[in-house]
C-alpha cells in the first residue's frame, strides 16, 4: 500500500544535474518523479557561475516551491536537490537539504539518502573538538569531517571523510566547480548517472528520475566509488576498494518506482516474478487474484498469470490525498479508513479472494482491508505475502528501526492469520524472494542486504549496536 | 486519463445526511469520495437544531478543511456538501456552494450537480422583475423561483420551480426542517440514496459515497422524483411524469468512480466489458495490453482476458500532483509530460503494444503518450479507444461545450491516427458501448444519452440553441 | 485613546474617483487614510470602460492588497472603495463593501457609510416579495429598492430608493457611465468633494483623504444631495427638500482625523477648542497636563495653553499593534494594557496630574490608565474629559447602540469618579462643546447631532424605537 | 520621525526572565515593548526544567506569534526572546534570533544586540580550524569561542570568549541552568535589569521593557559586566577592568522609547532638555513649533517652552502601517509619502513654522515633509534638528555604515538647507548634545560615544579599519 498508509518510509532521494542551462526545472522534474523516497521536506541548491543558491521548505515538493519565484531564482547550470523523509523528533526546516554552507573561501551543498551507522559517535567527537551543527541531522557529519581534513586537495578530503562514516549513504555534493557523487562500500541505496541530450550529467537515487529529464542511464554508482562532475566532464575514483555489495532488498519489493530500474534489474518486473514465484510457493483454489494498491499491483498481476486465475480490481483507491486531521469516534474510525481504500461490492460479493500485497509491518492496515473486503460480501480471503515476514529493524536509511513495531518480530504466522483476521496466509520464501530479484552476483551471494528478513546486517551496526541487542533481549 | 491531464471535467458532487451526530464530519467522508467529480471548490452545510452553518472555500475539499475548527464549528445533526469543478470566468468564491440563504424568516441551503439550459433566461426575467443574484451559478434561479412562488406549502413551492428550469440537474436543498433532493425529467445525472445503521438517511452523487460512510445502497432517486428527508423519515414525490431516463454515458466511461453502482450497473464491470467488446471489434495481434492509468485500467484488462493477450504495467503514473507552474521552454515541455506519466522501459521495449484509452477529446494526450512509448522503444503502438469518437458538447453538466476543441468533430479516424501518430486507431462502436453497459430500458431504447457521439440531444436545448447551431455552422 | 482599546467604532469610510488613469492606486491612497474609520474589511471595484472589477477582504487595506496584483487587476479611469468596521455578527467576507452587482443588463458597486433605521423593516417587505439578499448588511437594502423602482432614469431610480431609506447614510455608487455619492436628510455623516490636478472628481468620507491623494477641495455633499460625476463633469441635485443638517459630534470629539475640516471646521482645531473651554469650565491647580494619545492630544494642548500649566507626556502608546490572542491570567491581565500604553516614571512621579480624554464609554479604559499614572507614582490623578457625558446610544453609524454599557447612563459623576478611583472627575458642558465646535448655524441651533448626551434624536428611529424604548425602561 | 521612513535602523533588542511560570507570556511581552529596536524577526527560547524550546520567525512580534500554540509550546519558568533589525543581505530566518544550540552535552540559547568589529577575523580564523557556521550573524561566533574554549566551567568560558569579542554587544544567553548578561566595555547599548513581584529577574535592552511587565528596576548592567542569573539568585562578575563607558548617544537622540531610562537619564526628558536647549542656541521668531511625529515631539515640545512660542499639531501621522509595494508612477510618488505623514492645512496655512525633527540622515524625508507643509500652505519653514549633523557610520550596532548616504558627510549646513528647500536649517551642537543628556561622569568626558558627529570612536575598527579609511579616502 501507499505511504500515506503505513510506517515503512524510505528515508530520502537525491538529484543532481551538472552543464544544463535549466538546471533548476530539471532538478525539480528529477525530484518530482523521487517524490515517493521522501514528503516531508524538499530542497534544491543551484550553481550560478560558482555561487551556490538554495531554497528548501517542509512539504511536498509542489508545495515547496508553489510559487515559480522560488524556482526562478535558482538559476545557474547546476543543481542538486533533496525530498526528505523525516524521522520523528526531526522534523524541522532545520533539517531539510540540501544543506548550505556558506566559508569565507567556500561554499558547499549537501545532501544524503541513507543512514549512517556512527553519526552520535563521529558528532560527540566533534562536539568536543569545539565543532557546532546546525542541524540534528547525521549528515551534517561529513561536512565537518571534510572541513577537519588536513588533506591537500577537496578530493583528498573528501575521500578521507567518507572513510570515516559507516554506514548506508548516497552522497550528492556540490562545490562552485563540481559535483561530487558518492556510494557507501555496500551500496545499500541506489545511485545512478545519467547523460542528456546536451551532454549534462545527471545523478540520481532512482533510474526513473533519468527517464524523466529524459536522460539516457550511463552507470551506476558502485559501492566505494566517488564521482566527480564538473565541466571537464565524468571522473571515477574509489574511496575504499573494501566493498561488498549489499543493495537493499525491500526497494525492489516496495520502496522503489516499478519503472526504475536497480542494479540493471526492472522493479515492476522483479514484483511481477515475485507473484508468479509466490504462486508456486502458496497455490490455492480462488475465483479471483486482487492486489492492494499501488505498490502490489505488479505481483499480484504476476500471481495472476501464474496461477491463471483472473486478475480483478476488486479495491480501488482514492487518488486524493486524506488529511488525517479528522479525530474521529470509534464509531467514525472504519470510515476513515474508507477514504483511502474501497472494496468494489460488485466485484467481491460472495467470491473467494486471493489479496496480493507486498509486506507486512504492523498489521493493521491489512487487518482493515481485509475487513472492508468481507463487509463487501467476499466469501473468503486469501492473503498472499510478496516477501518474506519482517522482523529486523533496518539501519541503513529506511524508518522500521522499531523493532517493536514489527508484528512478524513477535508472532508466528499463524497468530497474524488469527489477528488480520483471514482465511489463510502465506509470505514468499527468502530463496523465492531472492530468486525473483535475480541479482545474484554468483552462486553463493545475492548481493541483497536481507537483514529484515533474518538479521544478517552486513555491517557491524556500532551506534546502534546496543540498542539492537537490548531490543533483542527485552523481546525474549 | 486523470483529470489533471485533459480538460473533460465533471460538473460537481453532492452528499448529504439527514439524522445522525457526527453529520459535519460523514459528510466530509461523503465528499472526499466524490472530489474527483469537482476538484475547484468544496462546502458543507449543517443543520444544529434548525440553524444552518456553512462553511466553503476554492481547492480541494482537504485544502478548504484543512483547519480541523472549520469542520467541528458545522454541528448538528443533518449536513448537505457539495465539491464543485469550476467553468471558466466562474471560479469565484461566490460559486461555490452549497449556498446558504438567509431570510427573516427561514434558512436554505442548496446544492447542485448539472446545467441547466435555460438559466440565463430565467435569471434575465427574475433580474428584470427586481431579483438580485449573488452569485454567477445558474444554480441560484431555483432559490428565486422558490421564493417567489405563490404556492401554499415549501414543498408545492419547491416542485413548481422544478417545473421550471430545464436541462441536467441532481438538486440537493436543506431548510431548518428537511433535506430535499430532486432529479431533472432524465435523470442525466446519478444520485442515489442510502441508509446508516443508525437509521440516518444519506443521499450522494455516486454509491461510492454510500460505502464509504458505511451506507446501505436504498435507492437511486429516478427522473421526475423530489425526496423529501425529515425526522418523519423519508418520502418520495414526482413533480412531473413527463420523463425519459437518459442517464450519461460519460459516467460510465470515464467520470465515476470504478466502485460505483450507477443505476445499478457497477462502473468498473461495465468499463471491463466494454474493455472486451473493444477486443471483439478491434482485434489486432500484439505482444501486450496497456491501459492508460487510471480510468482506463478497467477496460484494458477487459481488453486482454478477451484478447487473450497479456495485460502489462507499460505507464506509470505519478502518484504526486504536479503543478503546472513552471512554464517551461520548448526543450522542457516534452519533460512536462512526463512528470505525470512514464512508460516502463523493460516492459515496452521491442513489442507491439495495444494502448487502451477510454475516451479522446482534444487528442494531445493521446499524442504525448504515444510519444512515451515509442521513446522507451516500443515498436508498434495499436491505440483502441473504448468509447465512440465524442463530437458534440455537452450541455447538461460536462465542461465539454466547445465543439471547436473535439479532435473527432473535425477529423477522420485515419486523420486522427496520423496527428496521434499511432500505428493503427479504432474506437467502440455505438451500439457497442450501449450493449457493455447493458441499461437496456427496453428492446429499442438504451436509456442513455448518447449524445456527445451522436448529437442526438434527449431535450430541446433552450439558451444554447443558437450557440449550438452557430457552432455547427462555423464548423463547415 | 485608539479604536484598539475601547469599543467606540465608526462604521467605514468610502472614497471615489472618476477620471483619472490611476484609479485604483488614488482609491488605495485615499482609503489608507480613512483606515481609522474601519480596520475590519476593505475593498475596492474598479471601473474599466464600463466593467466593473472588483476586490475585497477581511482585515487592513494593507492585508487585504497584500499582494501587488490585487490592486494591479483594478484597471480603469474609475474607482469606488470601502473600508469596513463589522458589527459584532455580521463579520463575515460576504458583507465587506463594496458590493458588487452583476446583472444581465447593467454592473453596480455600491459602497455605504452610517447605519438606516428601517433596514430591517424594508429587508422584510422585500424578501416577502421574492427578495434574495447576498449578505446580512443593511447596506444592501438600497440596491433592491433600485432595481424595483420602475422609475425611467437611472437617476430617478436612485433619488426613488433614496427618498425610502431613514437614517444616517453616505452613499457612494459606481455604474458603467458614473458615480453617485448621496448623503442623508441631515448629513450624519460627513462627505466632501474634491478635484485633482487633471481634472478627475473624488469624492470621500474626510477630507484628509482629499489632501492624500492631493485633490483640491470641492465642497461638501449637503443634506439630501445626490451627486453625479461622470465624463460630463459634476452634477448635484436634491432627492428631498425635507433636510436639517445634524451632523455627528462625535466625529469632532472622537472619530475623524485631526487633520480633516468637517463642515469647514478643522477637527484638530476644534478639539483644541474643547480643551480650552474645558480647561475654563473645572479649572484645578495641577503640575501638569497629560493627554491620552493619541486622540486626546489636541484637546490636552488646549487644555494646557488655556490653563497655563505645562503639558508633558506622561503616556507613550505603543506604536506596534499588539494581538489580543493571549488570554493572560489574573496576574498578568494588567500588564496586557501595559502593551497599549505606558507611563513615563520620570516625568509623573510624585505630580498632581490633569488627564485630559476625549470620551468615557465604559470606564474600564479609563480605570487602568489611572492605575498605570498611580503606578508611576503620580500623586494626584484629575480626569477632565473633552465632552459630555455619553449616555444614549446612536443609530446612525457608530457602533455604541447598546445603552447599557454607557457608564455615565447609570451612574452619576461622583459613581464614576470612585469606579475609575481619580482624584476629580469633570466633563464638558454640551453648550461648551457646542461652542468649541462652532459650527453654529443660527443663533438656536448647533446644526450637531447632540443625541448621544441628551438623547435627542433628530429622527425617528424606526426599527430601533422598541428597543430604545425598552432599555430606557429596563434601565429605570 | 519613525523606521518606517528612514534608514536609521537600530539593530536589536532582547529580553530574559528567569524564575516566573509566565515566562513565556512575560517575554513576549517585554519583546513587544521592544519592538521599536528590530522589526523583522523575533524569537523566543524557553527552559522547561532544563530543556531549552525555541520558535522564532520573520516579521514583527505579533506575526510571529500570530498563532497562539505558538507561544504555549514554549513552557517553563524561563525565557529569552529577542527583536532583530535585519541588515541587508542577511535576512534569511537562519539569522533570526535567540539561536538555540543543541550538542550532545548541552543546550545553550543566545540573543544579541550589537556589532562586533573584529567578527570577520574571527569568523575566518574559526573556519579555517575546522568551524561551521549556521548564520551569517556575527552573533554566533561568540558561541563557537565558547565551546573552543579550555577553561573549566562554563562561567570561565564565557570569560574567556568575551575578552575575544570587540565592538558593542549586550549579549543574553541561556543554559539548562542558568541566564547569563554580558555588556561590552564600553557598555555602547543599554541594559537593564529588573526584578518581579515573585522575585523572578528580569534583563531588558530597556527599562521600557521592565515597567511593561510590571518588573522594579534594580540596576543596569555595567561595562565589562557578565551577569548571572539561576535558581540560586543574581550575582555580577567581570570579565574585563578595561572599561569606559560611552553609551551610544543615538539611543537618547532617537531610537530609545521615551519612557525608557538610560544610564538613569530618561530618554523623554533629554529630548526635551535638547530641544530648550536648541531654542537657546537656534533661536527665532516664528507662529509655531511643530514636531515631526512621533520620535521628535518631545524635543518640540521643549523647544516651544523654552522658546514661548506655540507647540501645534501641524503633522499627522497615520498610525496604520502603509505596505511599500506599490511602485508608484512619478506622479504618484509625492503621494506615498502622504500615507505617511498629513499636514493639518488649517494649522500651518499662512504660518511662520520652526518644525523640529531629531536628526538627519539622508535629508529625502527632510525635504518631502517641508514640501508637505509648504504644499498646506505654510509661509516659512525653518528647520531645527535636535542633535548635531550626522557624518560618520556607526559599527557598534546601528545601520549607518555607509557614510557615503550621510548628507551632512558631504554637504555643509547651506548646501543642505538648499537640497531640503527650507527657510533656514540649524542643528544642535555637540556640547548642547551633551549637557541636555547630562549624563556627564566628569566635568571632561561625557560618558557618550558621539563618533556619528565627530569620528572619535572609542575602540580601534579592526574589520571595519580600512573600509572606514577608504570611505574618508573616497569622499575626499
Amino acid at each position: 500500500m501507499s505511504n500515506e498508509v503505513r510506517s515503512l518510509n524510505e528515508e530520502c532521494g537525491v538529484f543532481g544535474v551538472w552543464g544544463h542551462e535549466d538546471a533548476n526545472q530539471i532538478t525539480y522534474f528529477g525530484l518530482h518523479s523521487l517524490q515517493h523516497r521522501g514528503q516531508e521536506g524538499a530542497g534544491i541548491v543551484s550553481n550560478d557561475e560558482g555561487t551556490l543558491i538554495g531554497y528548501r521548505g517542509l512539504g511536498l515538493l509542489s508545495d515547496v516551491f508553489r510559487k515559480p519565484e522560488k524556482i526562478k531564482k535558482l538559476t545557474g547550470n547546476a543543481a542538486i536537490g533533496h525530498v526528505r523523509y523525516a524521522t520523528a523528533g526531526s522534523n524541522g526546516i532545520d533539517n531539510i537539504q540540501p544543506f548550505l554552507f556558506d566559508f569565507y573561501d567556500a561554499q558547499f551543498a549537501l545532501a544524503h539518502n541513507g543512514n549512517l551507522t556512527n553519526a552520535t559517535t563521529l558528532r560527540n567527537e566533534l562536539e568536543q573538538d569545539g565543532a557546532i551543527f546546525k542541524s540534528s541531522s547525521d549528515s551534517e557529519v561529513l561536512m565537518h569531517l571534510i572541513r577537519r581534513s588536513n588533506a591537500d586537495t577537496l578530493h583528498e578530503q573528501v575521500k578521507e571523510a567518507l572513510n570515516q562514516v559507516r554506514g548506508g549513504f548516497a552522497y550528492l555534493l556540490m562545490t562552485s566547480d563540481c559535483m561530487i557523487a558518492a556510494l557507501d562500500p555496500n551500496g545499500f541505496r541506489p545511485l545512478s548517472i545519467g547523460q542528456m541530450v546536451n551532454g549534462a550529467y545527471v545523478v540520481a537515487s532512482e533510474t526513473c528520475a533519468l527517464d524523466s529529464v529524459g536522460a539516457a542511464f550511463v552507470r551506476d554508482v558502485n559501492p566505494g566509488e566517488i564521482v566527480t562532475i564538473s565541466d571537464e566532464g565524468l571522473s571515477i575514483d574509489v574511496y575504499t576498494t573494501d566493498t561488498k555489495m549489499a543493495i537493499c532488498s525491500m526497494e525492489y519489493i516496495y520502496f522503489a518506482r516499478p519503472d526504475s530500474d536497480i542494479c540493471g534489474i526492472n522493479v515492476h518486473s522483479a514484483r511481477k516474478r515475485m507473484g508468479r514465484q509466490l504462486a508456486r510457493e502458496t497455490s490455492i483454489a480462488a475465483d479471483m487474484v486482487i492486489g492492494v494498491p499501488n505498490s502490489s499491483l505488479s505481483a499480484a498481476s504476476g500471481y495472476a498469470e501464474e496461477s491463471g486465475i483472473p486478475y480483478e480490481m476488486g479495491l480501488v483507491k482514492n487518488q486524493y490525498v486524506a488529511r488525517t486531521f479528522i479525530q474521529p469516534t470509534q464509531a467514525l474510525r472504519e470510515q476513515g479508513v474508507r477514504m483511502k481504500l474501497s472494496a468494489v461490492k460488485s466485484v467481491v460479493r460472495g467470491k473467494k479472494i486471493i489479496l496480493v500485497d507486498d509486506s507486512i509491518v504492523r498489521g493493521t492496515t491489512s487487518k482493515h482491508i481485509v475487513r472492508l473486503l468481507k463487509e463487501a460480501g467476499a466469501a473468503e480471503v486469501h492473503l498472499r505475502i510478496a516477501s518474506p515476514p519482517l522482523k529486523y529493524p533496518c539501519f541503513y536509511g529506511i524508518d522500521i528501526q522499531k523493532q517493536s513495531e514489527l508484528i512478524a518480530a513477535h508472532k508466528s504466522v499463524e497468530e497474524m492469520r488469527a489477528i488480520i483476521d483471514v482465511d489463510s496466509l502465506s509470505f514468499l520464501s527468502e530463496t523465492g524472494l531472492i530468486d525473483s530479484i535475480g541479482l545474484n552476483l554468483d552462486a553463493s551471494y545475492s548481493g541483497l542486504c536481507m537483514a529484515y528478513f533474518n538479521g544478517d546486517y552486513p555491517t557491524p551496526l556500532y551506534d546502534y549496536e546496543t540498542e539492537y541487542l537490548a531490543n533483542l533481549t527485552a523481546e525474549k
